[in-house]
């Protein structure tokens, strides 16, 4: 745990040097657009996918460079999804990282470009030369981004997080809908490396075994913090999920299950990069700030 | 003329087909999405870009199953920026060709993620082995495609065209929103064929400059046809842009001199295909579709 916070915040640092790098100037004339991405990628956050990026990559051995870009296509990706599920007509929040959300410090039209954008521009990213010199493993990253975010990943997450408003999952059925919405994006960030580093499949598979454990152990922690969470810690009002009547882990299983679940996931995480020596420790120690995390 | 609307159809077709086998299926207790995908991509429309996309892959003899996949993912992205920019944050359509807008059939949220998804899948369906074997190819298939719908491209032309709104721009200002808004997509169609089929500079060049003056035409005629169109025909409101305030080139130079710039640019990209042999006929005749139609 003593090393993680500041490798966290070295990744975040590598992440925004590349995204300032990336993301379009604005410029005379035209800088409404560029100036929202800008707001809603470079407002903080902890950056954990950019972190899972960085550390996987570096299991192979792959330049930071070519982690550093794809880090940086896979938070663009995570902030448009933010920007868009803030929209009134989604999870209606007015409030993210402590700022106002995208289409209240713009309106809701630019907030919806600055999310088209930024998706756009991931897959901009990932499709240059500067990614990689092998077009086989540049093509490879936009198809598992592509899935990843798609309907059968983040987007169709989201639109089962929306049907599922005021009505009662299954485990089973709140563990998919996370998997989707929030899972596949940690899952493609850890099998980045992988792709980076042209690692065997089993290696592949362990981080894909990893990501899963650790996404749903932090899905359930972001529950638990919902409840017991300090909304000034936060930056996000707490109690959210109740009142929209959304169905969590949490509120099926109670608090004193659900923090044993997330123990579980958490363990199992680690145990999953058994076949990697201490250069995983980094990632091992992801697992356990999932959990143990107060915001 | 004679043989550019059955030739045009003939295109809608194999698009239809390839998207039918593309677009995630509707299935067991999650169909939302994948039906407002189907309902935005599936309504029709003249499908005037993947005419172009097969149109330029044949002057190079590029197999038809790579082109058709290429022209399906064209599409996806066409039909997500129409899905958002019915949107009532922005142009606030009720109507699409003839039928509810996509917010409209489901409702806010869904239009929003159906969108977002299509773009996705855009890039899955270009990244895919499937769309040519050569990496290098599927690779600069989406760079141009993310180059094209981003923030440089259609989105930054949506976010201009929203800000122009009760502004008087000059022809020169105009001019610059339409390449933007919908000319990088045009010239992205016609220049996937030459990617696909491995052109000349000069060749890709030749089809850019055409795809440029075509874009151009098509957007002069759909001003003209906002005025003088009929409803019934378009299917959709005629004199939405007067009411929204929106700078057109016709509203500029009058409508006598629009149907001169008009013709001027159909026949310019007639002149670009110089190069081509009676292969770009097709393409010929649909440089004097753009300014002919009456929807």
């Amino acid at each position: 745990m003593m090393q993680f916070t500041p490798a966290l915040a070295d990744a975040a640092g590598i992440t925004e040097r590349a995204l300032d790098v990336l993301l379009p100037k604005p410029r005379n004339g035209e800088t409404r657009l560029f100036e929202a991405m800008r707001y809603a990628v470079m407002g903080g956050g902890k950056r954990l996918r950019p972190f899972l990026v960085l550390n996987s990559a570096r299991l192979f051995g792959v330049s930071e460079n070519c982690a550093a870009r794809v880090a940086a296509a896979v938070e663009c990706v995570h902030c448009y999804s933010l920007a868009h599920d803030d929209l009134p007509c989604m999870d209606d929040d007015d409030l993210r990282r402590g700022k106002p959300s995208t289409h209240r410090q713009f309106d809701e039209a630019t907030a919806v470009l600055a999310g088209d954008a930024l998706l756009s521009l991931a897959f901009e990213i990932l499709s240059n030369h500067g990614t990689h010199e092998d077009p086989n493993i540049r093509c490879e990253l936009v198809r598992c981004l592509a899935v990843a975010s798609g309907p059968l990943g983040m987007a169709g997450g989201q639109m089962l997080d929306l049907e599922s408003e005021n009505q009662t999952l299954t485990v089973g059925a709140i563990t998919r809908l996370q998997q989707l919405k929030t899972g596949a994006l940690i899952a493609f960030s850890c099998e980045a490396g992988a792709i980076l580093g042209k690692a065997s499949p089993q290696q592949r598979q362990a981080l894909h075994g990893y990501a899963h454990d650790l996404g749903l152990a932090f899905q359930i922690t972001d529950d638990l913090l919902d409840i017991e969470g300090n909304p000034e810690i936060l930056g996000k009002s707490a109690g959210k999920d109740l009142t929209a009547g959304k169905s969590t882990l949490v509120a099926l299983l109670g608090l004193d299950r659900a923090r044993v679940q997330a123990k579980f996931l958490s363990d199992q995480a680690v145990k999953h990069l058994d076949l990697f020596d201490e250069k995983a420790d980094l990632l091992r120690a992801a697992a356990r700030f999932a959990i143990d995390r107060r915001a």
